[in-house]
């Protein structure tokens, strides 16, 4: 197998230390240091941090893209219990990190996208097409009789994902998975109930 | 009047910038130089950048808990519209800044907590206190059946103030009132809606 090269070192690092420190508050020479790799090979290879931040949200999200296809493709489940699968998924994920480390995705949400009108406009486009494959998920549902279709399925995938990342928020405060757990045992029995 | 002193100055100017830069991203150089102060004052007024964090939340919080009483305590209005009404201020104090800043116990949340045991376990202690009259205008609803008992006060009022900052979250990325109205209209008409 061939080593991971500079470049993936270097974005490997950079997701570590931005899910500690942020978009602000990781230098550059941070995650080189985090990455064992000589300063000048960040340069070498990326043109900014805006840049590099947004090759490190890219990443991240096709990992969540994976586990997305993993929960809402398993046909095995009804629809209904995919969306559920997928939360559960994500917890058992959270519960991993010892739920210290939440959402690229809603960590720059916060907090990079003030500060860059580049990451803010991905961010944007991140969540639609995140959404994309939750509302169709929606949309088999209500399709089956199994929740109700007095909300729209793009609305209501916009309802979860948001509120979802409200329950991570909660979650990196209070460090346990007590309001990932609430979240689904509310959204489940009202929003995404069978009628 | 009596003008502001440098500590108070030195705290809005605090705020404004932790608004901006969240608190990884924000230097004591900036905070004084937003406030025109010498930098010295800083220390002379406060130990460290974290115990100053935590009065320029404690402060923050307290403007929130001002407008939490402004709106549930309006006796004019249903329990159930009372917790409608609080969404509704934020979300013209919010639309007053063109949606660019949100709140900052979320930005905490996900970006101080992480930084400092001190900041993580204040926001706890202020989440508990802010949903305890969110817990009581819900006990309230339901005893007048304005609102499904399913779930406990407590439970419903983490929620909303989770789920809702989820919402601010997402309001960040489209710059625009959007996500927190489709909260509002989700939310009230299923997890909130009159049984």
């Amino acid at each position: 197998m061939a080593r991971a090269s500079h470049r993936d070192r270097i974005l490997d690092a950079g997701l570590k230390v931005m899910f500690r420190k942020g978009y602000i508050g990781s230098g550059v020479r941070d995650i080189v240091a985090e990455a064992s790799a000589p300063q000048g090979s960040f340069t070498n290879h990326f043109r900014s941090k805006e840049g590099f931040a947004r090759e490190v949200l890219d990443r991240y999200f096709d990992h969540v893209k994976g586990l997305v296809a993993q929960a809402l493709g398993d046909s095995s489940l009804s629809p209904r219990e995919r969306l559920k699968r997928y939360l559960d998924i994500i917890t058992e994920r959270l519960a991993a990190d010892d739920f210290t480390r939440g959402c690229l995705i809603g960590d720059f949400s916060l907090e990079a996208a003030p500060q860059s009108e580049m990451l803010r406009e991905r961010l944007d486009a991140i969540f639609v097409e995140w959404r994309a494959p939750f509302a169709a998920c929606i949309a088999e549902a209500q399709a089956a009789g199994q929740i109700a279709t007095t909300f729209s399925p793009d609305d209501l995938a916009e309802f979860l994902l948001a509120s979802w990342e409200g329950a991570i928020l909660r979650m990196k405060v209070t460090r346990n998975g007590e309001p990932l757990e609430r979240f689904k045992r509310i959204a489940f029995a009202t929003v995404f109930k069978e009628p």
